[in-house]
């Protein structure tokens, strides 16, 4: 048994690659990007989550907003950098799920270049997570960060998304 | 990359071992007991269930009764003896899930060898299956089986549950 081919199996059926922009504005762009890594698994059966744990030297296990699940969360863009991104070029996702994982890997890499503090490195990472494949109301959220910077970005951001 | 580690990984999230029970008055007992193991996913992302159909060499993939999901399904109790089961012993389950699996081979076992047509085999599955990890709706069906053999039957399946 291979615990890091299993890993990546499980994360491709459970895991989550995720980009959230929240506002805040003291910050210079008045959002704040955090792309996160997570797994969630019924209290129950969290075995797997601790493993992962281990197996990655990084991240928290911590109960979700249901009191009956448990996440699996990797947030700092050091250890996604170090230990997540590099683990999924060794071991892929074969899933569909593989073209969502290197958008996230791509804006990971720009968060920890500083490109999300320049316009073009922002347009491209919100242009990235919009070609993810979200529910519609995170798309919305997402297409918001775009309007608000000028209706000509909005053009731009639809040409090169990934739907197009 | 070990693909056997990776389906392990994969079905210890997303996959099913189910015993399921259907009403059948031209059969000796009135029902049949037929053990089946699946995964759904959503159509758009079916590469995994193909590779596994490869890989296990057996099985076949289905729309679910939704429009939107596929499943990958093996029903054949050669199948399931000569390939899925022999697979998660040499690459096992890392969740709670492997109880449940262990329960589900042992009822593979008992049907291949037609100990489901002995009363005391036939005991020995419902009470296997009554300890599985099953909704509420579907262990009260299970219960049924027992009632209808005489109600010492259920005494017995309640004390050696897997709930006692």
């Amino acid at each position: 048994m291979d615990i890091p081919s299993y890993i990546s199996g499980y994360v491709d059926g459970e895991g989550c690659f995720t980009v959230s922009f929240s506002p805040r504005p003291t910050l210079r762009r008045g959002w704040e990007v955090r792309p996160s890594f997570s797994v969630s698994q019924n209290g129950d059966r969290c075995e797997v989550l601790q493993l992962m744990k281990e197996y990655f030297e990084c991240g928290a296990i911590r109960p979700d907003r249901s009191d009956k699940t448990l996440k699996y969360e990797v947030r700092s863009i050091r250890d996604l950098m170090n230990r997540i991104v590099p683990h999924f070029r060794t071991h892929p996702l074969l899933s569909g799920k593989a073209k969502d994982f290197e958008r996230f890997a791509s804006i990971c890499h720009l968060v920890a270049m500083g490109r999300h503090l320049t316009d073009s490195g922002w347009r491209e990472i919100v242009t990235l997570a919009i070609g993810m494949n979200a529910s519609g109301r995170r798309r919305f959220a997402v297409e918001r960060l775009l309007e608000e910077s000028g209706p000509e970005v909005i053009v731009s951001a639809t040409s090169n998304g990934g739907d197009t």
